[in-house]
């Protein structure tokens, strides 16, 4: 038996990932965190609209706001503004959220040990995730093998990282395909109610949509 | 400069842990995860003790309490009762809080990169930790690749496990030579005031305190 749980933060990638994990799998379980970002409160409606979309029944809903209170990022600390997006820079932008990724995985590997699951979801894209170094193919694997032996020794349970090899406008045409309620999902990091259009994360989405040659129905301010 | 980030519960293995980082290092802090556990007030008030002892000035107090959420534990889980020591089983007892070690060290490593310190000492113990599988060299070997590939290029963590190959009565000698105060340490799981005796981990505390021909001077039962 396949189950996977999927980390579901409410944006068009991961809810790409759902979608394909609803085909890969016999159950899937859907795994959301608030860690004080921005745009808490909006990513968390996203997430419930798309968790009955697709009749999940299996949904854990995590507080991580210590994030916030380690901070040095500016999705969790309003001083530091958010960077606009610069697509030529090699530098780490300041929406990283340092080791964020780990801190998902391995709150989701006890979630997984604890109700028998095998799979983890994540919709990590490399290449278009802005250099944040918890987004790489050598990342999820050398995690893997943390999870292999930091588990009892009956517990496998595989990183499946479906989007890592693809661009923005390849995740567009591929959810759609899918059937991905792309107007229930939400991507911006500055706003909740209008998406700004500006950041990093919604130059990201608006481009892979305008590539793919597909309309965005998410409100712009 | 060697900087440390202590992961202190506030139990004699972690205290002594702290009293060999303070010894190694220009500057430790400290870092105390409350989760929900049965006696997490009490591990809390041995946390400020003891870093007030050895004047430690960047502390953390993370709230996790998303491993209770997620169960599985008797140590979370208060349906569950804890299990009475059993030396000779191979089974991994019910107080494994699955993957923690994991979560804890993801939170370290966060905090570490954004104030930028580059060595996490953990207090575990290989061979007297109850067959825990995220307590193993191996397990800490695997995170610390993780760590590597998942963190900016320029941050280097290391973990230290100084204790992990160490017996009870040997940290019991050690930490005395350090002049590690036990008297302000807490590790039963099960109570709140006077320690019960008879939990695993009073079992191992008071039978290294045993071989080591020290009297324990915590109050029990």
């Amino acid at each position: 038996m396949k189950k996977g749980i999927v980390l579901l933060s409410g944006g068009m990638d991961s809810s790409t990932c759902l979608a394909i994990a609803k085909q890969d799998c016999d159950e899937v379980a859907c795994l959301h965190l608030n860690y004080g970002q921005r745009t808490e409160e909006r990513e968390l409606k996203s997430f419930n609209l798309i968790c009955d979309y697709y009749k999940i029944e299996k949904k854990l809903i995590v507080d991580v706001s210590y994030l916030s209170q380690i901070g040095g990022s500016s999705l969790t600390d309003y001083n530091i503004d958010i960077e606009n997006p610069n697509l030529k820079s090699k530098e780490i932008p300041n929406t990283y959220v340092p080791f964020r990724n780990a801190n998902i995985l391995a709150i989701a590997t006890s979630w997984a040990e604890v109700i028998n699951f095998n799979r983890i979801y994540i919709g990590a894209v490399e290449e278009d995730s802005a250099g944040y170094p918890d987004c790489t193919i050598e990342f999820y694997k050398a995690f893997e093998k943390a999870i292999d032996l930091g588990t009892k020794p009956n517990t496998k349970i595989e990183i499946i990282t479906p989007l890592i090899e693809l661009k923005k406008d390849n995740i567009v045409i591929k959810g759609l395909e899918l059937k991905v309620p792309f107007e229930l999902t939400w991507s911006c990091y500055q706003n909740n109610e209008k998406a700004c259009g500006k950041c990093d994360s919604c130059f990201r989405r608006l481009r892979g949509f305008r590539l793919a040659g597909i309309n965005d129905l998410i409100e712009y301010e």
